[in-house]
């Protein structure tokens, strides 16, 4: 049971909400982890509540694989739904706006507004395609303490995050650590596992081996990799959802008058995949979807350190790491390799495990659960 | 630990083998289970071992989805390897030739011998291509008992087969109870899930994505959907190996000599993967590949019968059910329907649990586990 989405007309929401933007890096450049360096650079960002007059009440929402800055809200009074953590931020929720000043902002190397593969190079005046530079989680930090500090913001009352979100969250920690007060990565890594990665091959494959994604030089062709994108999303469905939820939904249900015997799709769970696929494949840049997968791929907290917990040993914030008992992208064995490795070099975290029948995409469906531990934690 | 395969001059070998062909239906018609006929029929098989004068020492070995009619032997002095389960096949093995007289026959709708997608339609002079008939697993075990028929076989002393070979034991064991006397149904389910349908569908999106499949008419063009064919099989590798094991033996092992701010694959897990894909692409046939798997999609043990219990009710053999415990793709738990379902009704079943790392897989590989169980049932 996961608490509905209030209207936009409820007493708690942050009611209607504006995507805003800055050009960074306009006379400077932004150097990239791998040396590369890149200029100007857009951020799109959203912020709820009010910043107080230390500038030190901000909690930082880091935003997973395909989504935007939109964390709460509602863009109009018609939207059908609103940001993506609403049920969790706004005046007297969890994250409480009548106490926060809350930021997001969409990611580097993403396609909501903050610069990425399908932003238009100002050198050339042609999208980067794969030109732009390989990002990392590191690069998505930098550019959000950038934004932080043309914004003025002195200190982080708190940063969270799931999934890739949590990972921009572990890495804030260890590279800004006097920073940020608090953090909260939930269902997430300190350095993906090689199953995780062949996973991210097999969607990377998908849309490669689409001929409409033409090397990646696709944005002024009327051809797009739309069924490398749905497949991509289909392989990552599989994912985000336990197989017993997959079951109880769907089972063995068969959609009406397909045929029995025929090579057609004709079970439930097809109709499904084959909706959220379609879903996608307009919604998000494939070029960006590559970039920010590698990203995760690459994501190890323990880069450019002698070890793991050397990593973990610069962390200062205080810690509540979250884990999904069903979580099958990220179970919770590969994020108590956090919880034991920051116990080991003394330092203090504590762990919430929600027990759900969703999988890893609880973070984002059962916000009663998620609720009361950001509540209590922050 | 695996059992090595025998060399061939190893005393309890097979030796060298060959495979059969018989040309069947050449008068009548065979009759589908969906009302196509399709005539004639050739089918590909193997023998090992002596048939006694009663005709009723005969193990029929029914292979998982990719696999040939070579389950023991080699063919060549040369070979690199020997048939699918030579360690469990010869003369003093668990399934010893020296007492039984094992067959094993390449599936209808197979690409390995017997008529399949790939296969000359005798009225067009032309493949079948996606003009096959729609396969399912009773189609493909009443194909193998027309052949014993016409080998003259009055009785199975036993039925064994892994995976997708495992559905069709359970199937033979319900439509001929008294032709068949001992089942041993391995790492397979009584009915697919949503979960494992959804990878089905995955692998057979990645087919039909490919444009080089050509709606299934590529058999006399140069361009074969290999692509997707590589990407199919890569969705397969991850659901038959544990994340433990991925882990183990790739964790995030880098390939030597690749950058690390690229795109490109730089894991050993994405050069396995894209081995195991490259060694699939051009041994298998595209159409094949989708009948099969759909044939897995459609198998319910319960169609035609009023229940699962009461399709299970039909039941005469003596029935060894084996799983394994890290299996992903048919997780013990799925395979417990069969065993519950068959004490339900009154039945006898033994279940017998491996311990692997391996998961799914183990069935073929770790054959030193099978071994035992086997041995002590037949």
């Amino acid at each position: 049971m996961s608490i509905p989405s209030k209207r936009l007309n409820s007493v708690n929401s942050v009611g209607l909400v504006k995507t805003k933007e800055l050009t960074l890096f306009e006379e400077e450049e932004f150097y990239f982890e791998s040396g590369a360096k890149l200029s100007p650079i857009d951020v799109a960002y959203e912020t709820y509540g009010t910043l107080n007059s230390k500038k030190d009440n901000v909690v930082l929402i880091c935003h997973p694989l395909t989504a935007s800055a939109h964390a709460a809200g509602w863009y109009t009074k018609d939207d059908k739904r609103p940001g993506l953590w609403d049920p969790l931020i706004g005046p007297g929720k969890a994250i409480d706006t009548n106490q926060y000043y809350v930021i997001c902002s969409n990611i580097l190397g993403g396609c909501y507004g903050t610069t990425g593969p399908a932003s238009i190079n100002p050198e050339t005046g042609k999208e980067y395609g794969l030109n732009f530079p390989v990002v990392t989680i590191k690069d998505m930090v930098n550019l959000q303490k950038a934004l932080l500090d043309r914004l003025g913001i002195k200190q982080l009352a708190a940063v969270i995050g799931g999934s890739m979100g949590g990972m921009q969250v572990l890495r804030w920690a260890v590279e800004y650590p006097d920073f940020v007060e608090k953090i909260i990565p939930i269902a997430t890594s300190g350095r993906l596992k090689a199953r995780t990665m062949a996973y991210n091959q097999l969607a990377i494959d998908a849309i490669k081996n689409d001929p409409d994604w033409q090397n990646g030089d696709y944005y002024d062709s009327n051809r797009k990799p739309t069924k490398g994108m749905a497949l991509a999303r289909k392989i990552g469905m599989i994912t985000y959802r336990t197989s017993e939820a997959f079951q109880s939904e769907f089972g063995r249900d068969r959609i009406e008058d397909k045929d029995f015997y025929s090579l057609d799709n004709q079970f439930q769970i097809n109709s499904y995949l084959d909706y959220q696929g379609e879903k996608f494949m307009n919604r998000f840049d494939a070029n960006s979807f590559i970039y920010l997968t590698k990203a995760m791929d690459l994501f190890d907290l323990s880069r450019d350190y002698k070890s793991f917990e050397a990593a973990l040993s610069k962390i200062e914030a205080e810690n509540l790491l979250i884990t999904i008992d069903s979580d099958k992208l990220f179970p919770p064995e590969e994020s108590m390799e956090i919880v034991e490795g920051i116990q080991k070099v003394g330092g203090k975290i504590k762990h919430h495990q929600i027990n759900s029948e969703v999988g890893h995409d609880s973070f984002l469906i059962e916000f009663n659960k998620l609720d009361d531990p950001i509540r209590n934690f922050l």
